[in-house]
């Protein structure tokens, strides 16, 4: 069982957003997702650390045509509106089949 | 001092099973790790969304013989039985030496 | 709009250095920073799993230079006196220039 190469891409969003991104993280054809609550502060200059949880911040491994998807839709979508970021690393899975739909 | 690449193991798990796997991992040859509370959905369809905190992501740096380790200690004692995924990245770390026992 | 190749600097590190840190990220030249809450144990076998949230997980995105002062930063001011852990992992992002001062 080889390790298979994929994308996990880390989304940092306000909370509010959680249900709308993880609902089209699945339709984009992700199949699952992590979410840990943060705080922090973005480069608007947006101070959000005061209260803890008040950022989510979603993780999902997806083949890289997906991870291409998300990103388009979070550049179309979110980008232009939200204090939403998002970067892609090169993880190794085992089960890589559970991931692809 | 230079960096050295070694390999950080993400693992997210049940609640549940934090105690026993984070023993295993020191177990074999992690010297540390680090947790956060998380929710989500796998790709079995699981919702576990609605209480934060009902799943557990693990991370631990280790050398690549040890996180080799790791995934066949989750591939069979794991996989088969829990709803537990896992990824492997690739890291540059400075004090190299914390990492390996 | 290519991704664009920076680094992630994830610090894992007690919670009452939180703002210390933070405050040093932005000095250093970061325009944004993720906390998440969380415990584990460390290379000195120091336990601090007991108590959710004892520990602060940092991440920052930034160009390599701004990654190399803060590793700079890092060993020199922190690593000696504290159980602080770092790892540095290639991302790509979008909208790079965000992350650029």
């Amino acid at each position: 069982m080889a390790p298979k190469r994929l994308r996990l891409v880390t989304i940092v969003a306000e909370t509010i957003l959680e249900e709308r991104i993880t609902r089209e993280l699945v339709e984009l054809g992700a199949t699952g997702f992590t979410v840990t609550e943060s705080h922090g502060r973005g480069s608007r200059g947006m101070r959000t650390g005061d209260i803890p949880g008040d950022s989510v911040r979603i993780e999902v491994v997806v083949a890289t045509s997906v991870a291409d998807a998300i990103v388009e839709r979070l550049r179309d979508a979110y980008f232009p509106h939200y204090a939403v970021i998002a970067w892609l690393t090169d993880v190794d899975v085992v089960r890589g089949e559970k991931y692809v739909r």
